[in-house]
């Protein structure tokens, strides 16, 4: 069976929390789409993963800063980034006047 | 060390063929960004693979077409499909006027 969708639809203009919606998995493999509206991770909140992730940002625009670097990088529309493993990171600010699409691969998690 | 990069960056007017370009990689996964500009599956062609593909279009159009199914499915900005192993399908066509830009993770691809 295939399945398909849009990675546009059903947008939230606003909402209280990040919204993360499961499109596709495979052995170790997790595809996400995360829609942001406004957030950012919680002072002094950092992650820090065991596994690779790859974030592409669609819509809207955000800054992630990573632990030792002087500032965030912005991302806009296309961008995306390759977070290694224990590449301790944190969203600084999400756009506030439209929604943030995010599209993460997370690989080598355990346990999916 | 963070790799970065944009989606739509480098984008060929046109090439007499597609453009791919891998983006990560991780254990059974690769993420790869494909550039086509007009191209479609040769007559008679049927993708046929092994593993999962998760693939999106994000500029651009394109129809795939998959075996049984009475005619393409046409995709547009945002549109995604989940490829199951073993569900034969090709490309009919893709935009003639601008870049199509996919995405495509293949998951649970032996040798990655």
């Amino acid at each position: 069976m295939v399945r398909s969708g849009n990675l546009f639809a059903d947008l939230p203009a606003r909402s209280d929390a990040e919204l993360t919606t499961i499109l596709a998995e495979g052995p170790g493999v997790v595809i996400e789409r995360i829609v942001s509206t406004g957030q950012a991770s919680p002072a002094g909140f950092w992650y820090d993963q065991d596994w690779t992730e790859w974030v592409a940002l669609l819509t809207g625009s955000a800054a992630v800063l990573f632990e030792g670097e002087g500032k965030p990088r912005v991302l806009t529309p296309g961008g995306h980034l390759t977070i290694p493993p224990l590449a301790r990171h944190r969203v600084e600010w999400t756009d506030a006047d439209e929604p943030t699409v995010w599209l993460a691969v997370h690989m080598g998690k355990r346990g999916s």
